[in-house]
Order: C-alpha cells, then structure tokens, then sequence
C-alpha cells in the first residue's frame, strides 16, 4: 500500500526541510542551497544572488484590486527584496508569465510597464524569460541574480548570542491593507454604485499594493561599515522570519512588545477591523522590511537611524524564543506566518 | 477608447518582440537580454548564462500519461539544454513549484526525485526556489544558471553567409511519441479494458517523455576546438529555430530534405498516423536536439561524426530560408513552430 501524506500535515516549510534532505551541493561553485533567501554562487572576487519567487493570480493577488502595472512593479520589489536579505544589490532579473487569452496584449503590457518601472527604480535589467499561455489564471515567476562582496553576505545562520535584532520601516501595514481591499471589494461586489472608503488609508494601500524593496538599507549599512551577522527580508511575517534566523543560527531571542514599529494608519485600521496591532505587525506578511541582527559593537552606528529600529537581542536556544510585553511579562512567541496549503 | 489587440493576433514571438522594445539593458554586467536561449552576465574571466523555462499542467504536459518522476527530469533537461545552445554547460537550478492539495507529499517528491536524477545527470546543484499553492494545476518554473568561457559563447545572432548548418540526433521523435501517447489515451479513455500498443515504440515514447539536453555535444565541440558561429536548442521544431538564426543573423539559409535526419521508428509511425515525416521533422517540437552553424573550415572536422549532421548552408537574406526536396525543386521553408496562443 503507498502512503499518503496530504501536505498540509506537514506545511510549506516541512515539506521543503523534506525535499532539502535529498539534495546535496556537488560543484565548486556552488555555496549555499535551499533554505536561505537566495543561493549562492561562487564567480571569483563576489559571490554571485539567485532568488526566484513566484506570484500566481488566485493566490497571491486578486486583480479586482491589484492593477496590472502594481503587479509587474511588485514581483520584482519581492525578489530584489531576496538578494538584498542576502546584503546583495539584483543587476538582472529573468521574468516568465503565464497568460490566458483572457489578456489583451495592452493588458500585458501594462504588467511589463509596471515591471520597467522597477527596473529602472532598482537598477536591474531584463536580461530574459520565457512566455506560455495558460489554462485560466496569471502567473509571474521572476529569478533576480545579483551580487555582494563576499565578506559582505549576510547569511540566516550566522548570528550570535547577544547580536542586537533590527527590523526597518515598520510592520503590518501591508495585511491591515490587505482587509480594507477585501472589505471594499465586498462593499462593491454587494452594492457597485457603493464609493469605496479608503481617504486617508493610501499608505496601508500602497503597502500591500507597492511594497518597496529596502535597497537604501543595504547602501546605507555599507556606507555604515555594518555587515548584518544574519539577514532575512519580511514576507510571511517578522515572527516567523524571526523563527527562521533563530532555528537556523541555533539561538533563541527575546523581542520587546514596545520596540515593534507600527505606523498610525496601520494601528488605527487594525483596531477598526477588531484586530491586534501588535498580532499584525508580527504575523501580517508582505511588508518586504529586512529584519536583521548585528554585533553589540555595532549598535551606537544605528540608534539613532531614523528607518533602523532595535526589537530585541539573539538569546541561548534554550531559552525559546520569547516577546517581553509592555506589562512586564514574558510570552513565547508564535510564528504563524502566510499559510499556503 | 482603448485598445485590445488580441494575443493570438501577433503570437508568442510578436508578443516578445513587442515586449523587448521596451527594454534596454543599463548595468555593465548585462551583455546580452532577451531574444536569445540564455541572459548572458559578465562574471569577469567567463560569462554567466541564466535561462528560465515554466511547464504547466494542461499546456505542456498531461499527468495521464507524464509519470511525476519523468516531469521532474523534463524540467530540468529543457533549462540545460538552453544553456547548451549558448555553448555553455549549467551549473545549479532553482526550481519553483506550484501544486494544489490534490497532490499529495509522496507526488512532490516523485517529481523531485526525476529532478535529482537530471541533476546528477547532468552536474548540475539544486540551489533554491519556491513552492506555493495553485487554484488547481501543476507548474513548475526552473531557472538553470551556466557558464561559457568568454571566447566559446554561441549566439543567435553571429552566423555568416556560407556557414554550414548542423543539426544533432534526429528530428520529429518528440512529436510522433506525443501523437502515440494521445491515440493510447483516448483508447483507454474509451475502453478502459484495451492495452496500450506500444511495443516497439518505446524510443520515441522516451523522446517525449525524457528529452535528453546535448550537454554531450559541447564537450565534444570543445575537444573538436570548434565554437558554433550560431546556436539555439530545438525546442519548437528546426525549421522554426532556423527561422530565429536567420533573422538574429541577417541572413538566410538552404537546407535539404534528404539530410534531415529522423529515426526509422518515427518515419513509421509518423506514417501510420498519416502524417509526413519530413513535417514532423521540421515542425514537430521538444526534440531539444542542437542547431547550429560552423565555419566551412570546421566542416572536415565533424563531416564523418555520428550523431552531427550536415543540413543546409547560410545564404545571403535576399534568398529567403529553403529547402531542397529531394526531386531537385526548391520551397520557401515554412515555421510553424508551436502555437501557444
């Protein structure tokens, strides 16, 4: 009899610890594999970035809100938020879609014109692709290549105890923009002549339609003299990008409730929606923020960075894994992240 | 008014041409963008090739009769065999899922495990990706990253007049293979009872399901000290790949009925379906045999080799792309290639 295991038994990230064990790195130039935001790829003086992410319509994004333009720009912004969680710049992005007929030939040239827009904001080049059609729904599957110096790298597995853990911009506004498009989608889908509500909510909005990845701070830390000792960029959540710097580096850590940076839109929009702040800021995903730890020497460069926010220190694994509320007491933290299956 | 300009009116390669207008490269390591087999990055002493292929469910492939672990193998094969018609030999891969819970952990990992094989095959590292749910189907996106010495790279567009044109292996097998597998569904669509005829067939079975990348014939290009002054991957039928060397190349080309090479059991079964073995040849795709042109002073060195054929000659553009049947008469060459819109 054969088995079957249904995958979400075991989740995404069970089933790609699963699959990582039957892979091992046989060439020389192969540095790193599956399990960080990038592979890595020895070409002499730098080390050369490969991420690939990929956006399926149904899935990732619902076009009756997210307009063609934002979601070129968008896939790349991910995948160039990739290589800079590695402390890398992406030079060169490949990008694949997959269209139904349903698309006019002006609507895929809305994406492309979206997807320009980040190349030219990024400085990356299209550099290929590939093209198919599709049985329904829109695909975008993009790999961005890039590059650092190798003592730049900032790899998941390489912070100590005590490192300071920093997270930029802040969190939770991407998900608490997510609701408000549902909500407003539901409004009009129940009553089109409905305006929707949205003064005064563009920065939420922009959030999860715009995401921007956060090159400046990888042009920043250089200038800074400041190699992260460890790096990851906020896609499922900043507690379970935590989860994944603290099982990969071995360590525990403690963040501070009050430390987690919140802009006002986002707080006051949660508590409209009857949520948590502090539950969006960790677990909302997409803000594409670079969550990252550097050694204790470093900290007086960044105190007073107006974009770079300290959320607590790297731990002894023993210790779990750990949020210090406002009231004084300690909770272990959990990682729900984005749920795929 | 806005426009809709339909995709099927100005097809895949209307719709890419479109698409690359827009572009322009900007970084100094992007030597070469789209419109070729790979992306082409300088890395220094060699040049880094990146090429991007997606198979959907229901477009490229048909679990009823693709085993998962052939799946696998064919994704990665295909990517290779992109970088082998630069003149380059792939090194790692990502490689990004999309799967809905119909399919079941024990299935992913079928398909990885044809993906391992084709790694081994053909030393190549699995260095990252990305896994995701789908509404339904099947896709999987990989991306293959290679390298060629700066001197041995192999465009599409750099042929001259009077190089010769040479094509590997033999021609039509994938399609013929294809139209089989299809006659044995519907049979066992209609009769469940019915055994699949397929005794003898299983060479061009295996050319559909396993496509093998010529990674072999650029070693032996090398250890012959010939560089190809053209080459792209029969992906979409030879004569519609020679279409693309004669644009990129200004030119156009002469190449012979009777030297286009087709196994026994493919001319057999092409005609029990009705079908002309020479069409299948040059219109059927998936062969992921390699096209290219060499200097006539290379000619002596390959003339008598096995599995290298001679087809044709590179003209002046003004002649148009021919061919010459074997009663002595000439024909404007059609491509047809894959449709996919």
């Amino acid at each position: 009899m054969t088995t079957r295991t249904e995958i979400g038994s075991i989740g995404e990230f069970g089933l790609i610890n699963r699959l990582k064990e039957k892979f091992s790195l046989e060439n020389s130039s192969s540095i790193k594999g599956i399990g960080d935001d990038a592979g890595v790829i020895d070409i002499g003086d730098h080390y050369l970035l490969v991420s690939t992410d990929i956006l399926i319509e149904g899935i990732h994004f619902d076009l009756s809100f997210m307009p063609l333009k934002h979601l070129g720009y968008k896939a790349v912004a991910v995948n160039v938020s990739d290589i800079a969680a590695m402390n890398g710049l992406a030079e060169q992005i490949t990008v694949t879609i997959g269209i139904s007929n349903r698309f006019s030939v002006e609507a895929i040239e809305e994406i492309y014109e979206g997807i320009k827009m980040a190349c030219a904001n990024y400085k990356v080049d299209l550099i290929g692709g590939d093209t198919s059609s599709t049985t329904g729904g829109l695909i975008l599957s993009i790999t961005a290549v890039g590059r650092v110096a190798k003592d730049k790298i900032a790899y998941r597995h390489t912070a100590s105890e005590n490192d300071i853990i920093c997270v930029t911009g802040d969190l939770g506004g991407a998900y608490v923009g997510l609701q408000l498009l549902h909500r407003e989608k539901e409004v009009f889908l129940s009553n089109p002549e409905m305006q929707p509500e949205l003064e005064g909510k563009s920065y939420i909005i922009g959030r999860q339609l715009k995401p921007e990845a956060r090159t400046d701070i990888i042009h920043e830390l250089a200038d800074l003299h400041i190699v992260p000792t460890s790096m990851i960029d906020v896609s499922d959540g900043v507690a379970s990008e935590l989860f994944h710097l603290c099982a990969n580096s071995n360590l525990g850590a403690v963040i501070y409730e009050d430390h987690l940076p919140i802009d006002g839109v986002t707080f006051e929009t949660a508590v409209e929606f009857n949520l948590d702040p502090i539950t969006c800021a960790l677990n909302g995903g997409e803000d594409y923020e670079l969550l990252f730890t550097i050694s204790r020497d470093d900290f007086e460069k960044i105190k007073k960075h107006a974009d770079i926010f300290y959320i607590g220190f790297m731990t002894k694994k023993e210790n779990g894994i750990r949020m210090k509320l406002k009231s004084g007491s300690e909770i272990p933290l959990q990682a729900q992240g984005w749920k795929h299956f």
